[in-house]
């Protein structure tokens, strides 16, 4: 078959190279007879992959001692429930930011346990944006400030991170590992495993440790940041086989150089398509210009009939999943880590020809 | 490499022919050009996937449409804090059975968020045994009676369940789908998937709606059961490569004749290897002769030294993973749905050799 280019939003693209060899050692691996989806989670062959996929982790990022490095089941969705639940005490209030949809979603679970304080809100801005990071309405003694640093859905991207005197609380879901990051401003940085590191099922928590020790003690044990610290990640059955992948994916990118080498490639093919869209009338940017995401690009063509048009000849040429969010609608092409340039090229081709046909 | 047959008690053995075509289709999911893993959730791929794995489990069990099945996240372990925090109110009282160490687990959780009575008390009985379903010691009003169908640590099974005017819920990780069920006896049936239903990430709960509509409403949106009814299990990014693995291996239960068939299968695999025990005083059955489990066959040895010895040189004859847990010892053939009859008549090979050695 001809070439498809996956731009899901996630479950995303995984690298050719993680699913080969996922595909190869299948029934048998490394020799073991048998598949490491049925490999006992106290087991040296997964014990292996659990190591490795952690420690390849703290090294892309360079992440201290200081911190401890999670696997946990529940996606950023679960996250948005253990962060208040452990952090947010009766009488504190939380500063959250406001920057769209996945934000939103954190602040009504923390509002189910808690009090919230917005420190920004550019929800409703467009061209849609992030907060500025100087600008920022605090809270003395906040127990935390949360931020979302990339909205899948709206296109939008921190570039850079304020300062705060409180815990800084980051869901970093959709642009986890694509650049390079000062890991130390931050307290709690989580983040579903769908769009750059793996499979969903898995979510990545790197969290200080004294900041988990602070955490509420009255909740049942797995709902507690210490629980997992204490069990490494081993308290329950961990969701294995996405470990694995991630353990693939994180080898994959230590091979190609690091979130260094990473985040020049994502400049090279965000920037391939941004140029696209300002050079022409015909497709404009949802994002504003300074805070445009580098893992989800947005646009808009002139009518919602040509946005719904475009997308399903791209389908029919092998470009999938560009429909924007039913949310917002648009355009959305999501280009993680795994996402190869020639499928930014084919979509720059296709976008050409669109406008010549249709403009 | 000659035959690897693995006992492991979970995760564990799937179906060869579920892993073969998993690996078969793993780069490209019915011609789509990108994997299962790869695709988005709320596309036609996944979307059919979903929907069969309900449907498969629907017919397996005869699951009417007054119960819900949800695939959710954090596995069993999860279960123990989501059921008292829904249905363990303020000044109401829970009855939980203690029959071993799972039973043990859940019933530290529920003490986390309200009061718990225990109906019966058998953890330290010998042989290990489960409670008698007409001598429970049950609370007027109890908001629900928990138990534990299957002790997967001491291999003690309930051969009957207790009749109760409090809704019946159960932790099945370790037997569901392996013997018929009356499901209509319970409100709420729990059970991890990585001992006889997939790999580790996923668990699957059958739930009473009318149960889950009387769960606490105020808790984070994650931990109702409520919005992941409402959601069909898609409130969040599902752990969809472990629900696609389920999807295969209810498929698989199907075309061998589904749970009854599978049942028999059981019996004559647990039966085969309890024979062998009780033919010889040399291997001794750790769990009371009327309570033992078809899927984790426990036993003992003389002396812990034998034990051991046993253990080492089956794991060289590529008998894996028959050491018993470490709370208790002895050995413990986990014998789940995929684990074949050929694997059983070589442990008894195996055990008959050994004991010519060393009796």
């Amino acid at each position: 078959m001809s070439d498809i280019y996956n731009f899901s939003a996630g479950p995303a693209i995984l690298p050719k190279e993680v699913l080969r060899q996922a595909q190869e050692e299948l029934l048998d691996y490394e020799g073991s007879g048998i598949s490491i989806m049925e490999s006992s989670h106290r087991g040296a062959e997964y014990s292996a992959v659990h190591e490795e996929a952690q420690a390849n982790f703290r090294k892309l990022l360079s992440v201290s001692d200081d911190y401890a490095i999670l696997f946990l089941q529940g996606g950023a969705s679960h996250q948005f429930a253990m962060i208040p639940m452990n952090f947010l005490g009766k009488g504190q209030i939380a500063d959250y930011t406001l920057s769209g949809s996945w934000a939103k979603k954190a602040i009504a679970e923390a509002k189910n346990v808690g009090q919230v304080h917005l420190a920004a809100d550019t929800d409703k801005d467009r061209p849609t944006r992030v907060p500025s990071p100087d600008a920022l309405d605090l809270t003395d003694d906040a127990a935390y400030l949360h931020l979302t640093s990339n909205e899948t859905i709206s296109g939008a991207q921190w570039k850079a991170f304020p300062d705060s005197e409180a815990p800084i609380i980051a869901d970093m879901s959709s642009d986890i590992l694509s650049r390079t990051l000062d890991v130390s401003k931050f307290s709690l940085i989580y983040a579903g495993a769908q769009k750059n590191m793996g499979p969903a099922g898995v979510a990545t928590v790197v969290i200080r440790k004294d900041l988990a020790e602070q955490g509420a003690k009255d909740l049942p044990s797995i709902l507690r940041y210490q629980t997992h610290i204490d069990g490494d990640s081993l308290y329950h059955t961990p969701p294995c086989f996405s470990i694995y992948i991630v353990c693939l994916v994180t080898r994959w990118l230590l091979t190609k150089g690091g979130v260094s080498a990473m985040e020049k490639i994502n400049e090279e093919k965000a920037g391939a398509l941004y140029s696209a869209i300002d050079a022409t009338d015909f497709y404009t940017g949802a994002a504003d210009r300074a805070h445009r995401s580098l893992m989800n690009v947005t646009f808009n063509l002139p009518t919602p009939d040509l946005e719904a048009q475009f997308a399903k000849e791209a389908d029919a040429a092998g470009l999938k999943g560009l429909k924007g969010h039913r949310s917002v609608g648009g355009l959305r092409a999501s280009i993680y880590n795994a996402f190869p340039r020639e499928g930014v090229d084919a979509l720059l081709t296709f976008m050409a020809d669109f406008e010549k046909k249709n403009g």
